[in-house]
């Protein structure tokens, strides 16, 4: 039947170009949008207003580094990938819608930090929002490894230290979330935290500090 | 007559890269955008603030499969060409101007809906752009094929796919527009609908779920 | 002398695919961000608002229109560069810095349109803005022909049909200009035909025609 | 011991390509958000307001220049690189993290221009900034010739010349910075000559006027 040998070819004609062209896109103005959540309140002097901006500031660089990290993996990804299928584009798009997401509910903990029952609601879905991008970058993982999609030569210490991460972020987020339900201050320095944790390459750091 | 001979040097010499390189930029900033509409309005505590603005987050999972969905078409498509020419360039563009303009309606929408005659004319307008991309995509395909720009050893079941949902997506959203006129609210959950049809791959979601 | 060694080699090695990638992605990101100049302004029934919002809708598409074009002749031009060199990257970044500026005038004049006195000084420096985008284009390419930087084997129709079009355009810009002085409304009527006279290939849409 | 197998293994497969892409568009969208700082400020005559827009218009060009300037620096270094590695993709997320705030203080000094309190606070905020992005800049370019990433057979001019520019701009904006705490129109002035020094490609200007 001709519709089941077009599949497996479409599969292979899909190619992986414009999937990273169009992610790079969305991740770099996704990541770009955060800044325009930054703005000043009066009253009090420049110097003041300036400085009680600091929820601001940190949900700005959380949610850079979060999408940053995100980025990372994404490229790792992608770089491993011998070639893309449908499914995936699609989970991709879901990764996506999320991540665009992000800017809005950064702009309601930059806003809320001080108000201690808007903080509560606001940093809550923040870092349900946080846990979801994780996840589906796992999942996309997860998906591109069971279909056999990654390139059978490459491999990658980015990916790998990744899933070495999976575990303890899942359960850093969950405790994160849980804990911000009391104190919401806490949650967000706990973000901060594991964005630092999946930014950061610790072994490279190793080897560059104690090279010899 | 020179003329003559640098024309179709010119359809010859035409890349398609950078029409590519553009129009994932551009799908990528109006996706990107989107998350622009979605703001909280006062008052209401801040769980009830979250939970009232859902229809700010209806509009935008629809204009993001939209634009989602009208991308994974421009990029089978584009992936197939062998070469691009003038018009198609134009015709590109047009469908660019109304890609860009859907943030616009969606914001309209997003803060309308609740207010009954408001509702009527936004959702109609929203409605009507939705369809314009879509039919502005199948031109593009349409042209394409008539001029003979796709590559003749290619072949694509997005692109089949997509050719194949036409009718019945044209038909959908002439129905969800007309009833929006009388509900509505139904015309968004008819866009709704039609968007996720649009992105689902329903085959290669079958070979997946039962491969064996 | 090894400077004058290392200026002609280092001419050589300049690329000019990331020139392509930044302007893409300016030139889309510039487009995209004329949708944020569209907004109702109340009182009127939804309808009202809506039809009331012409002018926006009017400066949308002449502004998409322009930065359109001027990326139809970037790509163009790019197209047939054989290498870039240090200053020619610099008169990229003079017409990015006006392209970027274009959407805040757009703006005014979406907002400015019924208001004569505001009309006849932001219409005026709207065509100035649209105007120094066209001369700095051909700038570009003036200064790559120059220099010898297109590639001696390419030749472009689309580059040629724009030179043609430069004396015409640039006369249409200063009568537009100069009329708008006197009737704002006439201004911006001429900048959308001088718009869609640059966007339009009149030889390939006869072609296609009148082919038989 | 796998581990220490992997490590230099995986230093080899990261691309340079995607950290590219990715740049190019946050240079490409943080440059382009720009232009939302500049705005009216009623009451006064049309004519009047766009006049007095002028500290806006030059925090606009600084901040371009600046940016722009950086990503040229930018192109140059990654266009030498033979190979990324992990520590490079994170010093460059580090750099991107200053380039994408900078259209906050940018912002808060075009609006503060004229009010003499909020001027000293935000100008020396907007100084230490450009500042940041200049020496992440160098430091990013640093690391890159420490780790022997650069390709050995390529040299460029655009590098050099950045080099050499070093430590005149870094004390330059060390003057400008200080000279700002006591006249702050001063140090922008000071902001815009050092941007432009910095765009500026002297030797090839010359080659160009006295060619012969």
């Amino acid at each position: 039947m001709s519709t089941d040998r077009d599949t497996p070819r479409a599969r292979r004609v899909l190619s992986k170009g414009r999937m990273e062209g169009f992610s790079d896109g969305v991740f770099a103005i996704a990541i770009t949008l955060l800044i325009l959540g930054i703005a000043l309140h009066p009253p009090g002097t420049p110097l003041e207003q300036l400085l009680h901006a600091w929820p601001a500031y940190l949900a700005y660089v959380v949610s850079f580094l979060t999408i940053g990290s995100g980025w990372l993996l994404h490229t790792a990804m992608t770089d491993q990938l011998a070639r893309a299928d449908s499914i995936l584009l699609r989970l991709n798009l879901l990764l996506l819608i999320v991540v665009v997401f992000l800017p809005f509910p950064t702009g309601l903990v930059a806003d809320a930090l001080g108000d201690t029952s808007a903080e509560r609601v606001f940093v809550t879905m923040y870092g349900l929002t946080l846990l979801t991008i994780r996840l589906l970058g796992f999942a996309l993982d997860g998906y591109a490894r069971h279909e056999n999609l990654y390139s059978p030569h490459g491999d990658d210490a980015e990916l790998h230290r990744d899933r070495r991460k999976l575990l303890p972020v899942v359960l850093g987020y969950v405790i994160a979330i849980l804990s911000g339900l009391a104190i919401p201050v806490l949650a967000v320095a706990l973000y901060f935290t594991l964005a630092v944790y999946l930014v950061l390459p610790f072994r490279e750091v190793n080897r560059l500090l104690f090279r010899r």
